[in-house]
């Protein structure tokens, strides 16, 4: 129930934890990415892929079985959201709608990125290759990010630049 | 009918109405919504989030019920698009695909957009916030807004700079 | 099977021919275009059409079935992936999720990009109106492109700015 109610606290929009059971896409293929994850480190490979193929073409997110994800991950809305085999993300981070942690398309062997805890990665951004994401740091929508990015930060823009702390 | 002909003027690629009818989601998506909408506004809100993740489910386009939407909106494409549940769209507007009227994460309330009539949001643009789009204006593709703008205005680029018209 | 090596040649994640066959959206949606291509030409335009309808209801991949695309192009997971009617694709192209080959709003006739060959378009790249991509280009993700790019060139940033090569 502690992941229901970290939902609520993030989406002003959610209203009950039912509603969060059987309206949340997350919700199941978060269920399911455990399940598929499970089948693709005992080496029924096509088993935990064949999962995750299914639930892509009915919710629109696409996450490798192989990716190593932490506790309450909360992928809002989701569609167009795409999680690469060698993704690492730690606890409590949200992601929204069309983000992608990928590759370059130039690496080999650990090419996705790794992202700490309690990061926000805002709709559309792209992370792409094997960088790491301090805790959490907040990208903006549309960033895209091909460095590594220090802790307690705020990146936006098409270079994803860090932006000075106005608080 | 005054639907599909707008339609009609609006993309180069329909044909006839028929086809509108039986191919363009966005024509199944509004006409669903606002059943969902009545459904949410006597306070039957599970049946009218049930439509629309339904819906979302099957063309990738997410609108919250309780959106409140103009006429004769068109939804391009749509896969991707994202309509938080306090937007206001006006009459006449054009939305692409991978287009989010979202929030910014730290609103509470009134949290996502209102937009006027007949604008035009290119694919890819992240409109966050309780923001104010003016009548007539044009978004470009992959732009970022996160502040005002005024009618009659052409806006591009990851910061949603005003540029110059050229006419 | 040309095709399947030429992907598994492009994809780290790719495993076996078998794998392609079965859980790669695009080497459906490809076989499916081939045909909806085929009643599209010979003015059967509905059948073309609804089959791929169809294809972006379950796949979240949109391509017209009058566009003209050469072999082997791989659309990598491709939710979000809208190609516009007049659009031309190279051989050995590679697209990536969320990228629209579509056009500007303003313009009738040939409206699309033509693509040359063997170009990589970044995720979440924007390529709209009649421009064309020469030969062996690479366009970042979240670009957006509104002018012609000439062949070998590598191309970021919202204004679509050519940078220099770093080799």
């Amino acid at each position: 129930m502690g992941y229901f109610k970290s939902i609520k606290e993030r989406d002003p929009a959610a209203r009950h934890w039912l509603q969060i059971l059987f309206l949340y896409p997350c919700v199941r293929v978060m269920f399911w990415f455990r399940i598929a994850h499970f089948f693709y480190k005992i080496k029924l490979k096509f088993i935990g892929e064949g999962i995750m193929f299914l639930l892509r073409r009915r919710y629109g997110i696409e996450i490798h079985p192989a990716a190593k994800i932490g506790k309450r991950l909360f992928i809002d809305h989701g569609v167009g959201v795409v999680i690469g085999e060698t993704t690492i993300i730690g606890d409590d981070c949200t992601i929204y709608q069309g983000v992608s942690l990928g590759g370059t398309g130039k690496e080999k062997g650990k090419r996705h990125p790794t992202i700490g805890n309690n990061v926000m990665i805002g709709a559309g951004a792209q992370i792409l290759g094997n960088v790491t994401i301090g805790d959490n740091t907040k990208i903006g929508a549309n960033t895209v990010v091909l460095h590594n990015v220090e802790s307690n930060q705020t990146v936006v823009g098409v270079k994803g630049k860090e932006v000075p702390k106005i608080e």
